[in-house]
């Protein structure tokens, strides 16, 4: 008399989740620096220096008012910081009254799901696509329909997305930096993918969300990141601090609901709605008042963009096939058998721990982690090596 | 094609929130001194200095592992830490197993109600009752059952939550030191409560749980606070540190599913489950390592006791009549008139703002919180004497 989903929610873990807590009892058995852990998106670049001061600064405030509720939607100065800030980098007119603080993107993902949804309703997502989607999406009585990537460019496929767009299409899902893929989608595919949704729009006489996901908007090599809001308005952005500011653990980010919708109103007010319903009172109030402190910090890419061409030119060296990432920190490498899971307990034999592509919704490919310290990368070289003869031998 | 309830749930903020707002416009407008505001349970104590001291110790660590994700349900030493005071304090054989950190008490309910709960079962509370109680029954797709409390004691109707208890019921949410009355169940009355649940699990072959809603356990003045899990053994015990530690922003808490029900594990993965659905990844890192800190600091308990003595003997002396409080830090004082809403109305004309009984699901009632300065309190006694004469004129 248990909930039998959530128990099965609980019982199995994410593969990603499963992997990490492998390596770390293998680390324990048989020493850190053996175990070559691609598993997980810790940022290993340390929080910038601004963090600890402003907790240092903030800590002399009066505790009460320091430590006490905010508003539901979140600290009115931190809400207004935030609007100003995408006003000023992206030129769209955001309100303060747009702005949802919540705990990470998880959380906004799974509110913004919850508040444009009823259930039965689909909810598209491009494949590979980070896994909890399922989740949150199925947590809502929706239905996740899954729409490939193209392949090789990993660019939404439109007119696939077309083609899936029905009477009970809600939303679609993007992430852009792409985890697991690393692709950042062009101004490009996202105009011709605002073009169908408009068309959609008319001809189904239903309103259809586009929800982006970014995390990795701050991680990138130099391609362009577009404002989603600024090509289709019926855009809700989930933003998290996890990966721009190293603070995955804190769990603080926004949701803002684009102002460029004509409703926009009446969805920020559902947000709050099913926020208040998924029992989120508030986000953590003292790293609200530290993200308004460093809304303007760059993000420390350097450390990812060298690891990046590290890895990249050492498994392009073994002969690996992977996809060139223009952001976020991951490596989509092509296993090198059918079966990723298989691929993925051989590399186990090698101390490698590659996340296999099924949990991601496609076989073949195994993500890896590139968020890890330099040397570890360095001391893989051999195992990769050995992982690729193993297979020719 | 937005979701109406969500859109429900945010338009319509519940009534404790509302008039918060309108006290802080109304301060704005004629002065902090010149409001008395006993809205809302915002604590007034400030947090031990321990919580600063903790945040600086911590503060000098790694910034990757200090800030990192942690585990799903929580930091492991933290988690052990909980569980040995759990053991030390009530002694019950808690593990740390079986303990899952939360973002507060809120996101410990909205979890275990969603956990162990089918949509379309009921779940009962004890009017008057915290009113987000209903709001996150209804999100997971189940229905409230209201019991009203006893009149005047406000201890469970043990006998009409038997005849209460059907087929459908999944849990029964009992809250102790109670919001909004104040009241503290005593041991009788709650082996009372254990007694009729034992009967009709078997009656029914059914599993009933007991989710004690625990955020006011510290803030007691004299009487004993039983602890549920040793009374019943498929207790849910939902703690936060808003109130003990009066972190209520920064949403830090704890879920414990007692090691004494013999399904125990299965009930914890399940929560954990339930978690990963509604979008919780962790608990927020920093203050899961401020209260592991923190779990023997005493509350200050001294000045809410101190407002209450004047709060109370105040309005005895004018003619109020009210619910002589155990616990927590409100006073529930009878309406003059039967209608609360019109009552809470006309105090806002002597610039008094009282929170209706209506949203708990009662009439005839004001909830005066007293986690508020002393001063406010002496200020505000010509006030209430103009409201009690304004009935009489």
């Amino acid at each position: 008399m248990i909930n039998e989903s959530m128990y099965a929610l609980g019982a199995a873990p994410s593969a990603i989740r499963e992997l990490f807590a492998y390596g770390l009892a293998r680390k324990a058995e048989i020493g850190a620096e053996n175990v070559f852990d691609f598993s997980i998106g810790n940022p290993s670049v340390p929080a910038p220096a601004i963090v600890r001061e402003t907790i240092l600064e903030l800590i002399e405030e009066d505790p009460v008012t320091l430590h006490g509720y905010s508003p539901a939607a979140g600290d009115p100065r931190v809400r207004q910081a935030v609007a100003d800030s995408i006003r000023e980098r992206f030129g769209v007119p955001a309100q303060a009254s747009q702005v949802y603080m919540t705990a990470g993107a998880a959380a906004g993902l799974a509110i913004s799901i919850s508040a444009i949804t009823v259930p039965g309703d689909e909810v598209i997502v491009i494949s590979p696509y980070f896994p909890e989607y399922r989740t949150w999406i199925e947590a809502a009585g929706c239905c996740i329909v899954e729409v490939p990537a193209q392949v090789p460019s990993f660019q939404i496929d439109v007119d696939a997305v077309a083609a899936a767009i029905g009477p009970k299409t809600s939303a679609v899902i993007v992430n852009s930096p792409n985890n697991p893929v690393g692709a950042v989608y062009t101004r490009e595919n996202l105009e011709a993918l605002a073009a169908v949704l408009t068309a959609k729009e008319a001809e189904l006489g239903r309103e259809l969300y586009l929800i982006s996901d970014e995390p990795y908007r701050e991680i990138t090599y130099g391609k362009e990141v577009p404002y989603i809001p600024t090509i289709y308005p019926r855009t809700i952005v989930c933003y998290s601090y996890s990966k721009s500011l190293s603070l995955p653990g804190e769990r603080i980010g926004y949701i803002y609901v684009s102002d460029l919708m004509e409703n926009a109103a009446r969805v920020s007010t559902t947000v709050a709605g099913a926020g208040r319903a998924l029992g989120y009172v508030c986000a953590p109030v003292l790293l609200q008042r530290v993200v308004q402190k460093c809304l303007y910090e760059p993000s420390d890419v350097a450390a990812y963009a060298a690891n990046r061409e590290l890895l990249a030119g050492g498994l392009a060296e073994l002969g690996y096939e992977f996809v060139e990432p223009d952001g976020a920190f991951y490596l989509w490498v092509k296993a090198l058998e059918e079966d990723a899971q298989a691929f993925s307990d051989r590399a186990k034999q090698f101390e490698l721990l590659l996340v296999p592509s099924n949990s991601f919704g496609v076989g073949g490919w195994v993500r890896l982690s590139y968020c890890i310290a330099r040397e570890t990368i360095e001391k893989s070289m051999p195992a990769f090596k050995a992982l690729k003869e193993s297979y020719e031998a």
